[in-house]
This record gives structure tokens, sequence and C-alpha cells, in this order.
């Protein structure tokens, strides 16, 4: 998505670790318009595919999700995260390491919002390791539901997380593919 | 706004400890669609103000300020949650005690997105005893941003925040005025 790249060259600044920062439109700031037309994209990418849930997890993934939600006409669940084991009887969990801050956390998600009659998308801001989306995956095998796709704003295709998910026959998009990143060369996108 | 008491009455659960549960619509499933008729309620409201900026607070008011925020075409800064006393050098910051969870939350919000030509109007699912409310309301005065509103979708008007906050000045409104509240007599609206 040529705007997005666009925006992540003229306004993301990228720091040691592997940091990329973005929180002037995306994650602390949220710039409303512009998540608006990267609802759009992802429901033009899968208004086929009949989806009923957008499943994401707390707390920059509830922008997007939100306003992609509007432009499907569904509701969001967004899954909680915990840092303690006692989850309680009602609902679907599981753990997805953050490598950004370098703890684990439980992600929960209701049994009573997400069951076999749904067909999710699953939204996040970023996908790099894969950690949050396979987790949220795995609670939607929990639920009986169906995901019919994964879909990031901003993909860092040199991690892991996207090829493992599209072996495992998830359909994922990323509206932006960073190839390479450093302080020094800047942002090449695939 | 008695489409939203009537979502409260139909869905919102009461647990003892005061806790209104109405996480099927608004802070663990978002009925996005809803949250958009909220949105318009507080833009209708507020449209005069000049708001420039919706300020909320991780992870519950993010849906309600950016389905808010898309109404008033502004963008939507949310305060991110730290224990941490070592805020950094560019954040603004104010600390909010969570009476839910009984924890010292420091909210920050970066220097770079808050400013003295902001006119900001602060919103969050609850209002109760006011602790977030107060905290942002506390972070616009440091950034000299002037703070032109604060909304709540839910305020318990038996607790103190919203009372406490009108005398200082604030013109708070609320979608809901709950006047009481338990498990054995349901809500009384005001």
């Amino acid at each position: 998505m040529k705007l997005l790249e666009d925006r992540i060259l003229r306004d993301g600044k990228i720091f040691p670790g592997d940091v990329l920062k973005v929180d002037s439109f995306l994650n602390h700031r949220i710039d409303v318009g512009f998540l608006c037309e990267i609802g759009k994209e992802f429901h033009r990418l899968y208004q086929n595919e009949g989806v009923n849930l957008i499943l994401t997890v707390e707390a920059s993934g509830i922008g997007v999700a939100c306003l992609a939600a509007a432009e499907f006409g569904c509701p969001v669940v967004f899954a909680k995260k915990s840092k303690t084991i006692n989850i309680g009887d009602n609902n679907w969990s599981a753990v997805a390491h953050s490598y950004t801050h370098g703890t684990d956390n439980t992600l929960l998600v209701s049994k009573d919002y997400l069951g076999k009659h749904d067909r999710v998308l699953i939204l996040d801001d970023f996908l790099a390791n894969g950690c949050a989306a396979t987790a949220l995956a795995e609670i939607c095998k929990q639920a009986g539901a169906t995901v019919v796709g994964i879909g990031a704003v901003i993909e860092k295709t040199y991690q892991k997380g996207g090829d493992t998910l599209r072996k495992q026959g998830f359909r994922v998009e990323s509206l932006a593919r960073i190839a390479s990143m450093s302080p020094e060369d800047g942002i090449e996108f695939c």
C-alpha cells in the first residue's frame, strides 16, 4: 500500500534493536483518517470471506481493528493481556511472548464472545515474530472458530512470523512489507 | 442517551463490589456500529468547541475515542500506562489510581503529540472516581493544552469523580448517568 509506505518513510523512526517507531500515526497518536484508509484496504482484501468478527489484542491493535470493523460492519473483540496464570473458567487463552518487553503474556478472550460460528479476521499493527497472531489463532482453534485471515499493518518479512503462519495455511496480508531496516541504511520494502 | 440506557439495561451485568460489566459491547467485545452512534452523540455535544485532539487512556478508551474521532475528523492520542517511575524526558505524566485493580499507574503522553495549541476532548468508557480523567487533565495542563470537555460513556454519579471535575470548571458530559446500582435492585438512571 503505497500511501502507507510513504507514511512510514516520512514519519517512521528507526532505533537500534530493530525498533521502528510509528507512534505518530499508528500506536500512540492515532491518525484516524489514515487508519480509515487502512481499514478500507483490509476490507478490500477480505470482503469475500464472510468475516463476522475482527479479533485483536490490546492496546495498539484496537484502533486498527475498530476502524476496519466499521468497514466490515462487524464487531471487534480484543484479547486482554494478563500476567497471571489464573484465567478463570470462562476464557479461551494462549501465551504470547513479547520480544519488545521481554515478557510472557497470557491472552484472554471470553468464551461468551468467540465461538464455532465465527469467521474471524485477526488484525494487528505489527507482524514480526508472529507471537501475538499465533496466540490469537490458537484461541480461535480452542473456540472452534474459523480464521479467514491474518492482517498486519506492517510486516517485518525478515522475521519469521509471517512465513510461519503462511506455511500453516493462513492467508496473511500485510499492507507494508519491510525487507530490511537499519538506522544507517533506512527502510527497504519488498 | 436512551439507546445507551436501554443497552445497559439489556446487556449490563451487575456484580458485588460496584462492578458493572458491559464487556459485551463496550470494553472487551466492541459493538462498533453502536460505538459509532456514541461517537455521533459526543460530536453533537462538543462540535462547536474546536476540538482538534481526542485524548484517552489504554486500553478500553481507545475504541470509544477512535470512533468519536472519526466524527470530529481529528486524531486520537492514548496515554500509556506504566508501572515504572522512569518515564523518560519526553513525556508528560501523571499518576492515576485504579480502584478496579488496586494499583497506581503512571499515565504517559509523549510531548511530541500534545502541546499548547491543542483543544482536547478527554473521552473514556467509565467515569466513577475520576482518577483517569483527572490525570489526563493534569497532563493537558502540563502541556499547556486546553481541555474543552470530558466525556464518558457511563458515569456513576454516586461516586465523586464527575462532580469534582465539574466543580473544577470542566464541562463533563456523560451519555448514561447511573444514580444507583445493585445486584438486587438493578440500575437506576438519573
